[in-house]
């Protein structure tokens, strides 16, 4: 599996890194999650400035996407130029967003009618783009889903690996990075609330799924 | 409050990223928590470069000061040049290790008899250099802490606002990064691991703090 994690500028370093970072946990089996992002360098929200790993273009051969958020969404939901360079499909790509990732999700088309999560602060600017929003830290709809507050991109990360690996290798990339002596808790939690949306442990890319709304 | 997160070529992302994400919500209040490295440039363990915001030896005149964890600390603790460059004190510094960042405290002669915490990984190495391994995700001692497993890193950031600012300060922080739908749980379980460890919520730099040990 070979990710993309979109990153722009004032990005938030939590949603982007905490992902990428689980995931690249299943790199002894050919995985790789690549900081994507529309420049060859972006600034954080904090002033981190950082080397892109892939173009955005990159999003479109990826076998999974992930929607970073940061401070600067809402400027990205209207750059109608930037927004077209995202060319993604979920018949065939499993795609995730984080807090306001949601809203470029929105924006993309990919939501439709369904409940989404997101985040505190761009709970507002969702609803006013016309999704339901549910409070809940992860929510998927067949190959889209979506994590709202920071530290909930674990269950973001671990989803991805559940459908495109297995739920056993989802449990133990969390297990590595969960706290020493917290560890079974940690990994309960967080299988707990990616499992509901697992159909059936099959690696995603031999499953024919249906996409979860018709692209608009 | 500024804040040092030493950064390490071979950085684990999560360790130094969580810290400094969670730390920055008290931006409003003037803290500020800086990436500093040895090199204009380092490059983390899944190989994003990220460009410092501080030279290493900003460590000596920070209020407290973070050492990351990485895939290249053995090397590090090794390096005695390097070593030479990182200037703490414990009677003045809030500082804290994460992982095998606990290694370098070790070598920097902070650690001494205390008990600390470090990540399986290291465990061996950490052992290896004297230290006595609790099996517990955080532990300070004074104005020492160490953290076990990446994801506790948010710990260390909960206990250096703590320290810094208020316990108060700290769950408004560690509330505003929890998964959605699990805030009230996510701050109890990161307090309950740093609130044994303060001593009376007033900021540290307004208490006569003697040091954890006497460096060496």
């Amino acid at each position: 599996m070979q990710i993309a994690v979109l990153t722009f500028d004032g990005f938030n370093e939590l949603d982007s890194f905490v992902a990428s970072g689980i995931l690249n946990r299943m790199k002894s089996r050919g995985w790789a999650a690549h900081i994507t992002s529309p420049s060859p360098q972006v600034t954080s929200m904090n002033g981190v400035t950082i080397t892109r790993q892939k173009p955005l273009e990159f999003a479109a051969e990826a076998d999974a996407v992930l929607l970073g958020s940061g401070m600067l969404t809402r400027e990205i939901a209207r750059d109608d130029a930037l927004l077209s360079r995202i060319r993604l499909d979920p018949r065939r790509q499993l795609i995730g967003a984080q807090c306001s990732g949601t809203l470029l999700l929105a924006k993309l088309g990919l939501i439709g009618d369904l409940p989404a999560c997101t985040d505190l602060t761009t709970r507002p600017w969702v609803i006013e783009a016309g999704v339901k929003v549910v409070d809940r830290p992860f929510i998927a709809h067949g190959n889209v889903a979506t994590a709202g507050g920071c530290l909930a991109s674990q269950y973001l990360a671990a989803w991805v690996i559940a459908r495109g690996g297995s739920p056993e290798d989802a449990a133990e990339a969390l297990h590595y990075v969960a706290p020493v002596g917290e560890k079974e808790a940690c990994v309960e939690r967080a299988m707990a609330a990616v499992m509901p949306y697992l159909k059936d442990g099959e690696p995603a890319h031999r499953r024919a799924s249906a996409p979860a709304v018709a692209p608009r």
